[in-house]
């Protein structure tokens, strides 16, 4: 009896004499004079392809293996042998193959030769076929599963905060509007939209982000995490923005801002250490062909106590580093991704967190400080990108925190049930958001953000 | 040296004999008349609370620990020893209690007495900390990671698929519009708003299933999943609609709908397991006090073999039980929940998963059988709720695919990404949708879907 297995399985040493079926596409075929054909196939199971010799005896040898182009479909039954090739354990000689589905050459356009990035875009549907596609597609899964492991081994809820919503709660950026009225003919009263008309009764919103909901959980079951998408309406044509991405934002009840900080950095160190064990191909593959610098910097981060020092010493080290920035620096502004990245590539080399920041220059719910000029907020740098991690103790005193909306100018009515929190049972506590698809370009050395979450949203695109 | 551990740590009898410090929320507080008070903390990490002995002579005993009422939030230090109380294998000698926030008892809504699950909807920010809506949140959150490593496990890659889409892509019903114009003063365009001023340049939405884009990674990667929110607009005020809930979606290269019945059976089992072994407290809650049935409902699936049978043979059972239905049967009509009830409930007495409907009540995305009159879809019945999985082989054949959709009135232009699926490579391929919020109902038995999803949408609710 032949048994179906994957092609990663087929590619191991232990393989080896057992008769099998390899499901898959043709990435290459190539005909040998003595009447046989090589047939490399991929799976998705592992970034490698299987070699499938078929020989010219098979009955469908010259009608439909000859045919064979990348793209089609195909099952092969054989039996598992040594490969005498260089580079693959394994090849497997086909006793049958059946092909399934072609790909015409003439109009498949993942024909041998390379593409662009830019184009596969326009071509999302058939680039998870290639291996680069393929690549991110497994090195984002495993990011996913081991961030859920990380939290869950350590006993935090999975929540799942609304993406809809009617409160702008951290005027965190520009929102989508979410509606049921007919644009054409929007109902009115007294010459304004009628919003009691929309289906929830009134203006609503595609989150930007679920944290203040995350608080609700942690301040009562202690510790919980955010998994989902957030939007962003922002009219960015950059490649490090996306309309829609996802977030990771953790929420620790009982908890300063070092245990936030100490916590970033286990998680970071668990999920490089995870990518490297369980994708080494398709690591090595990101590291060979997108950026020479790819596993030498995860391995370094993994092995590297982070940095940690205050904002204010850190513009006291930018302000003598004799390095040219284009944006000045001064307390009390936010620090560019330049400086950031001169912190942590050329100054410390090594992951940084900064903390404490100007109260000035954060939001409503961030911890003041006894100094009452800065606040309890933290920031992750790591080389290339800059911030991948920002994070707070929150502001856990109901007084201050009213004052602090105040200041801001917002109502404190609006937030009624995020200052109750505060009112009942209150308790120091501090999280972070962690954006996935920074961290995936980040592991894979991708250089543009819509090429590592499958059907990017940006201005004009939202095809598929 | 103290050691925080959790209330759940705390209540295991190897704790006995460990210095610790506890933190959590108030949940009662008894005075005894010998100078000493009983406080039950909770966490969040387990049903239970911990009790813990607070003495006379601790220094805040009157100005603090004499004035704790539900809902305060404290550190506890302590020892813990072997409990002379029934229920509870252990108790904390208190040597310090720290008070963090107070819970004005004559404003906290949560003092002792029940409140009714309508009530507690009105504050979602507070319901977490009752007994009920904690118990809602480990159970959920248990299944998801249930759901997340099922498919880990057995090869399957997490795909996020999009949340805005621009294609209605199978009128499965209402959707929201997602916009950044101005609905007080939209850009016309001729006479009608122009969307090519919008943030997409052309209308776009919230989208309805994941499965579309599912099959891309299927078709190339050989085996996905998608787990995200999905959305309607419809205008539904029942105990099983929401606008916004979480799906579920697998999907399989090279399956056939034997293969597709099988994964879901096996995912029902699997997570229906880890359920009763992870959460026993919170299930035997729900037993106990929201639905009897549950435990044995559960272990009952998990020994049964599912029973299959096609559409027309259970029509034919149907028609000849001599049940009173509200609605009738006849062969071409789509089941109701009365009947998919009295197949799992009374006939078969255990799951039954139905194939083979009829045609013209399916999508056209489902395999035409070789009657053509059928489709290889599949539904899981189970009891109390009916439908729960309702799934399909897909149409993989270009030229079926085409006429099926002209018979439906689509355009295939439309779809030129998904029929390219067809084009290149076809495969056969199989998948199925689960609900998440309708399988929580069913394994806790709470009576409404508000309740089992953190922060209800519905019409005219989406406050937090």
């Amino acid at each position: 009896m032949s048994e179906k297995i994957t092609v990663a399985e087929a590619r191991r040493p232990e393989a080896v004499g057992r008769v099998v079926v390899l499901q898959g596409w043709v990435r290459t075929r190539r005909d040998s004079k003595a009447s046989f054909s090589f047939i490399e196939i991929n799976d998705g199971s592992c970034f490698g392809n299987i070699q499938a010799i078929a020989d010219g005896e098979l009955e469908n040898y010259e009608s439909q293996i000859k045919r064979l182009s990348p793209g089609c479909s195909v099952t092969i039954e054989g039996l598992v042998r040594e490969s005498p090739g260089k580079g693959q354990a394994t090849e497997v000689q086909a006793t049958r193959v059946t092909v399934h589905g072609t790909a015409d050459v003439e109009t498949y356009p993942l024909q041998k030769k390379r593409h662009s990035f830019e184009f596969l875009r326009s071509i999302a549907h058939l680039r998870p076929r290639t291996n680069t596609f393929g690549a991110v597609a497994r090195v984002r899964n495993c990011v996913c599963n081991s961030i859920h492991q990380f939290f869950q081994e350590d006993g935090f809820l999975y929540v799942h905060t609304p993406v809809i919503t009617a409160s702008d709660c951290e005027g965190a950026g520009e929102m989508f509007q979410v509606t049921t009225l007919n644009l054409e003919d929007a109902p009115k009263q007294g010459g304004k939209v009628d919003f009691a008309a929309d289906f929830f009764d009134r203006p609503s919103f595609l989150t930007v982000s679920g944290q203040l909901e995350a608080e609700i959980f942690a301040c009562g079951l202690g510790k919980a995490y955010t998994f989902g998408p957030t939007f962003r309406a922002e009219n960015s044509n950059t490649a490090r923005h996306l309309a829609e991405f996802w977030m990771i934002e953790p929420e620790m009840a009982f908890c300063d801002l070092v245990g936030n900080m100490d916590l970033a950095e286990r998680m970071l160190k668990r999920v490089f250490t995870d990518v490297l064990e369980k994708c080494p191909e398709d690591i090595e593959f990101f590291n060979l062909r997108i950026d020479k610098t790819v596993v030498e910097t995860l391995r370094h981060i993994i092995e590297s106590e982070f940095r940690r020092l205050t904002y204010t010493e850190a513009v006291e080290i930018l302000k003598t580093s004799g390095e040219k920035f284009e944006f000045p620096v001064d307390w009390g502004t936010d620090l560019q991704s330049e400086h950031e990245r001169y912190l942590t590539e050329k100054h410390f080399k090594c992951p940084v967190i900064l903390h404490d920041y100007p109260s000035s220059i954060k939001p409503f719910y961030m911890r003041l400080s006894d100094d009452e000029k800065t606040v309890g907020a933290m920031d992750v740098l790591v080389p290339k990108v800059g911030e991948i991690i920002g994070g707070s103790q929150r502001e856990e005193r109901l007084d201050v925190l009213e004052a602090r909306m105040k200041e801001q100018d917002l109502e404190p009515e609006d937030y009624w049930w995020y200052l109750d929190l505060r009112r009942y049972g209150t308790v120091p506590h501090s999280g972070f958001g962690l954006g996935l698809e920074r961290l995936v370009q980040f592991i894979t050395g991708m250089a543009n953000i819509r090429d590592v979450i499958p059907f990017p949203r940006t201005p004009g695109n939202a095809e598929f």
